[in-house]
């Protein structure tokens, strides 16, 4: 039975040795060298990465979602007979609750009963709102929006999710026959938005994706959050929404510029809630990605297929 | 077909006209006159309730969750052919949605965030944390309680609850299988919880349910929210807990006393959010009865139970 086991290396080195190695000795497997491993689970840079595997070596797990460097390293092309998987997805679920709790702190008006130092009950009341019943457009669903849907639903929120193809998104927990629009469809959804959360990828197109329209067409109890990127909203237009009262406000963990100069408006606006782009801190990626290790070596073990399988010929 | 329906009397007065109509009529009865209806949505106190009422009224909906107020008014005994509900369970969902925010806005580090003026994330990223993973443990498994869980498994949490019996909670959305604890088994559980939430009516055997002791079992980390009554917590423990690190803060949306002075040192201590007392407030609160008025009048034109019937011979 003993030879039999499974065996993993991990390297270049273990950032979080208990976490990994527990991750992996968890999932049935046993913790070996290189030399002697059916697989890698690989903590380096592209760069970094063996020039040459063992030909034990039949799987490697990357430590990234995004694997662009590695395609530019040629990593999966010198290495033609071995699968790679990637995290991707592995690292949504913090962001997604972070996003959760940007919206949740401004529905209820956290920023001023925060600052409070007074019992101001009747002043708040009529500020306090609720996700019950409010529709929450999601721009972009990918693993983020995805992860955020089944945060949502319970609290009552309807969700409207916008992607590129407008295909239904569907995923653990994500109800069945949810409404999905595609990108070019964006300016229809925003007279039935209550509150939109922005998380989709910064390319092109996504380019100041929220700006002065978008935010006229929103409500005054309106909360904007991002937690994708600075550039998908225009930084001048939300200040301005912001202190007009065009919007209820903003929760942003990503901000354009960043970091965000000491000084910029949005430091002090009472309407706005910044989150130094803090929403998947190191500790919780490690913890985040031992998990996803334990995941993928327990279907390794098992013989059944893994997650986030990096598919070459197709570029992701 | 016209005289069949089921007509509903709203009195003495309406004080939320299109949300209650919208929700007699939306559940498929019509609006009308006390002398004619079927049913009586009652909106007043308990003094101003009728001695009499007309013959043809079946089933009053009382607009309180809590109605002791009308067992002692003799109301129920007044009018033994007719069934009563409450709003019990109504007004749960808010209050619930409010602990969740408390709870990820100070397990996610928000109070310092939102005083910064600069940009600090290598400083914040240690104290980000996440609910994924953690143990959350609910003092009271009431209709608050409850409506908390299924907020809370969604992010990932493993939920204890406590309640009197220690029975198996259930309800729509809660896991089959929580783990369940009585009240008299709650020295156990300290060691296991990173977080509690209290949500326990306030009676005798509650007071100060958690204090020194209870505070000193728990982590750093913990977060202690409260949204049921001040009464549940020792507040000076835990003052001096949050002034020393003993936890890692306090949500609270009621405190002891209450209102909290102006000067208190709850006021002031970085890691205590204070709302004072808002997490349902009036205008929630209507929408949530009208809620509740539309599932009972649908309830009640189908000919099934009602939700909340009060049972007078067992005095709730």
């Amino acid at each position: 039975m003993q030879e039999s086991a499974t065996t993993i290396a991990i390297g270049p080195d273990d950032p979080a040795p208990r976490l990994l190695e527990k991750a992996v000795v968890g999932a049935g497997a046993q913790l070996g060298e290189l030399a002697d491993a059916d697989a890698l689970i690989w903590t380096g840079t592209p760069r970094e990465f063996p020039a040459t595997l063992p030909s034990s070596v039949r799987w490697v797990q990357l430590p990234a979602a995004g694997i662009e460097d590695f395609f530019a390293a040629d990593v999966f092309a010198a290495h033609p007979g071995v699968e790679f998987t990637s995290a991707a997805g592995a690292f949504s679920h913090s962001v997604a609750e972070h996003a959760l709790m940007l919206l949740l702190a401004g529905v209820r008006y956290l920023p001023e009963q925060l600052r409070a130092t007074s019992w101001q009950q009747r002043e708040f009341f009529p500020h306090v709102g609720s996700l019950r019943g409010k529709t929450v457009t999601i721009v972009g669903a990918g693993g983020i929006g995805r992860a955020l849907i089944p945060m949502l639903t319970p609290l009552g929120a309807h969700v409207i999710a916008v992607n590129r193809s407008g295909r239904p998104v569907t995923g653990d927990g994500v109800p069945a026959g949810l409404e999905t629009l595609p990108a070019d469809q964006l300016g229809r959804v925003w007279s039935r938005t209550d509150h939109v959360v922005v998380a989709a990828p910064a390319t092109a197109q996504t380019r100041h994706l929220i700006g002065a329209d978008e935010l006229a067409r929103l409500k005054p109890s309106s909360w904007v959050i991002n937690v994708a990127r600075g550039s998908l909203i225009d930084t001048d237009a939300l200040v301005e929404a912001l202190a007009t009262g065009v919007i209820g406000g903003a929760g942003l963990d990503v901000t354009e510029p960043e970091p965000l100069p000491d000084g910029h408006p949005l430091w002090t606006l009472p309407n706005a809630i910044i989150t130094p782009h803090d929403s998947n801190p190191p500790q919780l990626r490690l913890a985040a990605f031992a998990d996803h290790v334990g995941a993928n070596v327990a279907r390794y073990v098992a013989g059944v297929p893994l997650l986030a399988v990096v598919e070459p010929d197709r570029g992701y």
